[in-house]
Formats: structure tokens, sequence, C-alpha cells
């Protein structure tokens, strides 16, 4: 008999140091550092760095970083052009093509490790601009240039809004941004260095990344979360929500994971920023009920191990920072691009290329027929 | 000690029924037909349809299928705005571009197997298009719009050329996307159904194993055996040629395979091609050439199980055919897609997500302080 390992659950794929998930403890470190200090102390472009070369940059290689994130804002052409015609479309569509259509490779270019790393920063430069751009251009707003005086976080705001946010919407979204960089392997990180172990381009290794992480099952998660909420409506109707939910065994959203047995670590940090931001009371509001949420799930199902995930409040902060729904899992990609680049040099440093089995259950030997006769 | 599967070597990742590869005995079949029996004497249509559907179709399945791939040969605007605009790049980035940017998924689409079905028949019916568009675009000829009175491989050779093929010509094109139409589970094959599980869509799916096939440790291939044979120059430079590869003990492109220990299976089906190909003297010349080589190396690497593959002698057939070194990756993807296609749906029919493991073996704990204390 052969062992089928379906879903590669449990399955270890190969060794590396870029983060680790306590699923037990609930908590989660990036190439040592603590995520609560990274992202009470931190930045994107520094995390950024970490996850990439292994080690947080000195004061120069920091001003370097950020200078060369801060010089590929811009985007190409033909990167304009494709928002400008898909702009109806999918948004997680859009951002896969006009990241697929950066690539300037030449005809017959083999792998190039320096290359690549180039064009990765390029890469996670450009994405919030793409996703800025399409918003405004699918509202029928004008394109906002980006500032190489503003923070990657900052600079995504303002080119959004076309206003400099405050400093509390600015360290929302670079927390935001630190929160999701990284998590191990999964799905899109799979995707992601699969194809890079074929030694095909960075480009190929994201746009692969990106593609998985559309799923509903993956990156999909956070948008349902706040459809869940809207369906809730206030905090006095929780009980009977979650009541009914559990009576029929439905899955909650924002509850529950696969590695966390207890609360995900990245839910504090988010509560955090939920509560600097809340100073209106509307979001006061959607405060009260995440909280109501919160402990009557974990009353009812905690000792199930059924516990908040982050998708429970990223999804509300993105509401608070004026994100449209459609784009959480863009917010998503803009944030994981950094891990993805991570595990895809750590795939190189030591190439083996992907190559699994499948078990044949089919037939063997069948005579051909032509169609007439069938 | 946790073991570690890279490269997930000899791990079975699921059960199948779209095709088998028998190694040692250097056969394949797709969905219980021997590849021989399906390069003579069926089509890409029929083949495309049999790993899709697990079936041959009937003649009313078939009319109806062909129908469905004719209806979508024409490109979108957003597609041919894409090849225009990167015409000059590495010909798989376009092709990776372009099929992403067929997409016509809605802002906050679900997971649909019916739409993703007739998406992924869109998919298969393009790529021709697509490849032989960018063909001519870069050559600063004008596109030939597709013709549906041609068969799917008789109308790329002619929206390539500008000429209809000759029916050798249209075999050979047709033989050559049956016989890399599908090889089980690979690098390409597994980015797709990676994607896949996450219920992302077609498009995201056939994007990632395009982003694959791309390495020169996959698709990349055949360009290097044609480059290799360019190096040799003629039959009676063959000897030379082993000897000093095999004492430097280099790898010598289009011999070996992870999966065959003797000769794989479509090097028969390819040559019979080649011979009917080979009409005029500087394609007699070539298949001298390739045969001299392959007699030399069996003879000296053969005891190692170094044997000939499919592409040794696929480029030529191509190179016959009038398509460039630079397109041979896409005339691979332009076959393979039906695989993915297949393999993807046998996903979804029982579908659990691909998250794997990796050891952690970096450092935990390690105490944050600010850049200008590093």
């Amino acid at each position: 008999m052969t062992d089928i390992h379906k879903g590669l659950e449990d399955v270890h794929i190969d060794t590396s140091s870029i983060s680790r998930v306590f699923g037990d403890e609930g908590k989660l470190n990036y190439a040592g550092y603590w995520i609560s200090d990274l992202a009470a102390h931190s930045s994107y472009e520094e995390v950024t760095y970490l996850l990439i070369e292994g080690e947080l940059p000195d004061e120069d290689q920091l001003a370097r970083f950020e200078d060369t994130l801060t010089q590929h804002r811009a985007l190409p052409e033909q990167t304009m052009t494709v928002i400008k015609q898909m702009k109806d479309h999918n948004p997680m569509d859009v951002l896969r093509t006009a990241v697929s259509s950066l690539s300037t490779a030449q005809p017959g270019q083999g792998f190039d490790s320096g290359w690549n790393k180039e064009q990765a920063h390029k890469i996670i430069a450009a994405i919030p601009t793409i996703v800025a751009t399409l918003d405004r251009v699918r509202n029928g707003k004008t394109p906002i240039e980006p500032r190489d005086d503003l923070s990657h976080a900052a600079n995504f705001y303002y080119m959004l809004h076309d206003e400099e946010p405050t400093e509390t919407e600015a360290e929302a979204v670079d927390t935001a941004l630190i929160l999701y960089a990284e998590h191990g392997m999964n799905a899109s990180t799979l995707a992601a260095i699969t194809t890079a172990s074929t030694q095909a381009n960075i480009y190929s290794a994201i746009t692969s990344g990106i593609g998985a992480l559309q799923g509903p099952l993956h990156g999909g998660a956070t948008e349902t979360v706040v459809e869940t909420l809207d369906t809730i409506g206030s905090a006095d109707q929780v009980d009977a929500f979650v009541e009914h939910e559990v009576e029929h065994h439905e899955l909650i959203p924002g509850f529950g994971h696969r590695v966390y047995n207890t609360t995900d670590p990245r839910c504090k940090e988010f509560e955090r920023v939920f509560r600097d931001l809340a100073e209106d009371p509307e979001h006061n509001e959607r405060l009260d009920l995440i909280e109501a949420l919160r402990d009557e799930v974990v009353g009812e199902l905690g000792d199930k191990g059924i516990y908040p995930n982050a998708d429970l409040y990223s999804g509300t902060v993105y509401r608070s920072l004026g994100i449209e729904p459609d784009l959480y899992t863009c917010m998503f990609t803009m944030a994981r691009v950094a891990g993805w680049t991570a595990h895809v040099f750590e795939q190189w440093d030591d190439n083996r290329i992907l190559r699994p089995r499948v078990q044949y259950t089919g037939e063997t030997g069948k005579a051909y027929v032509p169609p007439s006769e069938r």
C-alpha cells in the first residue's frame, strides 16, 4: 500500500529559517523576532528586509533598502494599461495580471539570482501602486502619483485617498502589512516555491503566489468576516447568531485556524491598532460587536480549540481605513509578497525541483476506436 | 528527527486517473489509452477532451467540443494590448501575462466549477492565438485572425505563417501537442493544483502552471537541445562531442529523465513525425545528426540509464515547422494546458488545500533593538 499524503498535511518539505508558528502557545516569530515586538516597533520595510536577508538592517542598509523601494513605486506603461483595461474585473485577477506585466525579462534569458533580487524589490514596491491605482480608476478617479517622502504604508494610503494619512492611520496600514507579511509554509508560499524550483523567474513565482492567495480557502477569508459582521449587525444580536451557527454546525468566519489551538497572536496587535483608530462612534460600535462575538464564540467553542484568528480584526481595520471589501485580498498580497520572496530565495539557495508523485487509479490498455464506433 | 522530503521526491500526494508513466517499460498512457495509439489516430482536441472528461468523446461530443474551442480562438482587446506592449520581452512572460489577462471574473466572485470549466475551454482555445500573435507582432507582421474551418493544430500554423499547413505539417503540430499534453505529476502541474486547492479560479491555476513551466529545469529544456545540436553541427562531429562531454561528466541535453529508465516513448512518435517532415535535404541532415547522437550516447551511457527523452526530437520538429527557438516553451504550454486543466478539475472533485510544513532551523526570541543601536 502506497501512503497518500493528501493536502501534504504534516509532510515536511524542507527546512527553513524564515518564520516559526507556535500553534499551541499562540506565538509567531519572523527570523528570530517575536511578531509583537516587530508590530510595535518596526516598519514594513524593515520587516521585509529581515525576512529576505535573514537579519535586521543597520541604519545604512535600511536607508538604502527604503530608497530602492521608493524608486520603484511608479508603474510602467504596460501595467497602467492592464489596470485600465481590466478595471471592472475581480481585483485579484487584475493584480495577478498587473504584477505579471511588470516583467522586462528578455527572450532566452536564463536564471540569474541577482537580477531576480532586483526584480523582487520592484514587485514589492509596485504592488501598493497597482492596488491604489486600480481602486481609483474603477471609481472614475484620477490615479495619484506615488510620493517619495512617505513610508511604504503611508504612501499607499495617500495614493488610495489622495490625502495623507494621520499618524494613527499610517501606523494601522503598516502594522497590518507586518502582521500578514509571512506565516510559514502555506498554499500560496508552496505555489511560489514550486514555480521557483524550476528556475522560473521571480515574476512567475510571485504570480503563482498571488494566484493561490485569491482562493476563498486562503486569502479570501477576510472579506467573509466583514460580511458576517454586517449580517449580525450589532452586539446585542451576537448571542442569537452564535447559538444558531453552533446549532447548525456552521464554521464562524474569523475563528479557528489550522495551526493555532489558541488565540492567533496577530489578534492582539490588530486589537491595539483598532482601538487607536476607533475614535469616532461608528468604529467603536464595530469594536463592541467584535468583542461580543469573540467572547461568545470562545465561551461556546474554545474547548474545541476554536479561537479568534487575525481575519476577525483585519477586515474591520481595513474598513476603518476606507478600503473596499473586494480589495482585502489585495491588502494581504501587498503584505505577503515579502514572505513569498523570502521563501523563493531560500529555495534557490539550496534548490531541488519539486516533483511529487500521484498513485494512478485509472485503467490501462484500453483499445482505441474511432469516434464513429464509440 | 523529522523526515524532510526535499523536492517531494517519491511522496505520493494524491490518487489520479489522468495518466500513468511506466518508467521501466518506457510506456505512457492517458486515461487508459497508450500514447502511441493516440499519437497515431487521435487529435489534440480529442485527447484534451479525454484528459479533462476521463473518456473519449463520441462523435456528437467531439463536434460540440471542437465548436466550443473554435468559438474562443479570437483574443479580447486587453489581451491583444498586453501582447503588443510586451512583445519584446521573454515570450513565457508575455504568455503568462496574456493568459492572466483573459479573465473576466467579477469582483467578489466566489468559486464556481461550471464557470471555471467554460473558462478552461477559453484558455485552451486562446493560447495558440496568443503565441502566433506574439510572434507576428514582434517580427513587425500583422496578426492573422483565426479561422474556424481548421483544426486546433492547423489553425495555429496558419496564424503563425499566414499560410495553410500541408497535411504533414498539420499532423506534426498535432502530434507534438498530443505528446506533450500530459505527463503525470510534475512541478508545473503541482503549481497549478496547489493554486487551485485554495479555490482560486482557473486563470490563477493555469497562470501558476505557465510560470513553473518557464524554468530551464522544466519546460526550458527543448531550447537547450537545439542549441546543443547547433553546437555539434553535423553527424561526423558527434563522436568527439560525446567523448568530451562524458569525460567532463556533463549532462547531455535531450537525454536522461527523472522517470524513464529507458527510451522515452514519445521519442518514437516524434521520430515518425520527423521522418514525414524531412523531405528536404536540410531536415534530413538534422535527422542524421540526431540519430548519430542518440546511438553514441546510448552506447556510452545506456548502462547508466541515460536514454533519449522527448526533448531530443521536439525542438528539431518545431524548427522544421519554422518556429523560433524562444517559442518552444510556449509550444509546450499550448499542449500541457490540457493536462493542467485535467488535474485542476480532479483536484476540485475531492479537494483538500495543500498545506505542507517546513522544519524551522532559525533562531527564536532575539531582542529587538532600534536600527541606530545595531
